[in-house]
């Protein structure tokens, strides 16, 4: 099942996709919210009111689309979790996962412009894969933690380089407004299975800039998910962003960042393409 | 005016402090969520919903306190402010504000227990002061930042030292589960004003541990606002924590931590004394 937000008639909403079609749950649910849905109501729930209905209107009258959960609770991001991003960073790899933490406003969905601020020009892709929370816990073992996942999708961890180096915490160039771009949409576990290795791809103006799978993860999903709740709960509709791959544009050499008018997609297996254009802010 | 957040007869609520009594503003307005009462009805309407009316209760009859912002879209906490604590740190001033987030999630109210985690005994405590934001703002410049600010509250931004330093990044450190205490409530600024100095002091069983005012931040609280305004929306609930003077027990010879059966508060002037006891989790 294949979970979105989005805006239409000017209001937004979340529902289902089936086909070309979209099952309104704002309407059957009163919620508009993914996060605020799956805290409330529950996964379960919101996919049997999914499963009984049909589509209301097409996939193409959605006017935007927003970012998959605008309301996460925790958005918490796995830094440095490919061998080879770590080594083109030069950094060296750490005995527990590097975290950091984006904020909701700093979130876009699929289709929408990233904006490249006026005190930068430093904006670089980072193509991920998403993890959706689904269900409440707090020191949850690797070997459950398969069952407190949602879904995934794709993401991409826009950075402000310049920012991100202003001092030792990453927060600023990694919570610039409208950077973190998440969709098209959430992928439930029904259609990704615990065992299956998910490729990512991350391209600009269709050149291939990142390629890895799953199973390069330095520290994989169950230990992200161990590791980040045993300091705090995981809530529905929380968000582990699990690192990127090597090659970001900011260590190629000479350095590629991006540009008005470039479209950057993340394509995650068994999920689909998250495309963005960029734009001048 | 002071706003505080709380339970009652079991049920989360919101209200002003008016002597010894409260004014029920949940009642009133339909909010139990402080943030949300902000970003929905804005902080003028509140304050004018709050003057008309007059006490409800005692303020004895409630049962718990609460963050004073249980759901801030965005906890900013600014490092390394105080010259003092850069020193003892051994760290070196940066040219611009450290800046690192907290979740919700990691946040307790005045008189709650903090609690040590099986995972480590190196609870250490941080006073601070916060700023609560009343008016939406992009990009706000020094000179208005005032205008965004609702009013202030004590901070506790209690840290696991040890893994804080897992990584280059401070976050699991500084977002364990019940670790940010803040309270006991937000005083507004018409009665704390733009030139007011503030005074600052952390008591561990009585001893000062702490002691430091607003004229020693490396980053004035108007810098703070104008920089984190830059790379994201500033909304009515958010909190930015203005960073801890020296003192700090991780840094004493010996380091002290904080252990069960401790009381820790964290005293700002013109607003009150925010405390909480140590518990074993």
């Amino acid at each position: 099942m294949k979970f979105i937000s989005f805006v239409r008639q000017g209001k937004p909403a979340i529902g289902t996709v089936v086909g070309e079609g979209v099952v309104d749950l704002s309407r059957r649910t009163g919620h508009v919210e993914l996060g605020a849905a799956l805290r409330t109501l529950g996964l379960d729930a919101l996919k049997d009111t999914a499963a009984k209905a049909s589509a209301d209107f097409a996939l193409a009258d959605i006017e935007a689309w927003r970012p998959v959960v605008a309301d996460p609770g925790l958005i918490a991001c796995a830094g440095l979790n490919y061998a080879a991003h770590v080594a083109e960073t030069k950094r060296e790899a750490t005995e527990r996962p590097t975290i950091f933490l984006r904020v909701a406003e700093s979130q876009l969905g699929h289709e929408q412009a990233i904006k490249i601020p006026p005190e930068s020009a430093k904006l670089d892709y980072e193509g991920e894969i998403a993890v959706v929370i689904g269900k409440r816990g707090r020191r949850i073992s690797e070997d459950r933690a398969f069952d407190h996942i949602a879904g995934y999708s794709c993401y991409n961890d826009g950075s402000i380089r310049d920012w991100q180096l202003h001092t030792s915490q990453w927060i600023p160039g990694k919570n610039f407004q409208g950077t973190g771009a998440f969709g098209p949409w959430l992928v439930t576990t029904d259609e990704i299975g615990e065992r299956d290795v998910l490729t990512l791809e991350t391209r600009l103006n269709g050149e291939v800039m990142q390629h890895a799978n799953t199973d390069l993860l330095l520290f994989p999903i169950a230990t992200l998910i161990a590791y980040v709740s045993t300091f705090v709960t995981l809530n529905p509709g929380d968000v582990i962003v699990t690192g990127t791959p090597g090659g970001v544009g900011a260590k190629r050499q000479p350095p590629v960042f991006m540009k008005a008018g470039d479209v950057v997609e993340i394509e995650v297996s068994k999920v689909g393409v998250l495309r963005n254009r960029i734009e001048a802010e």
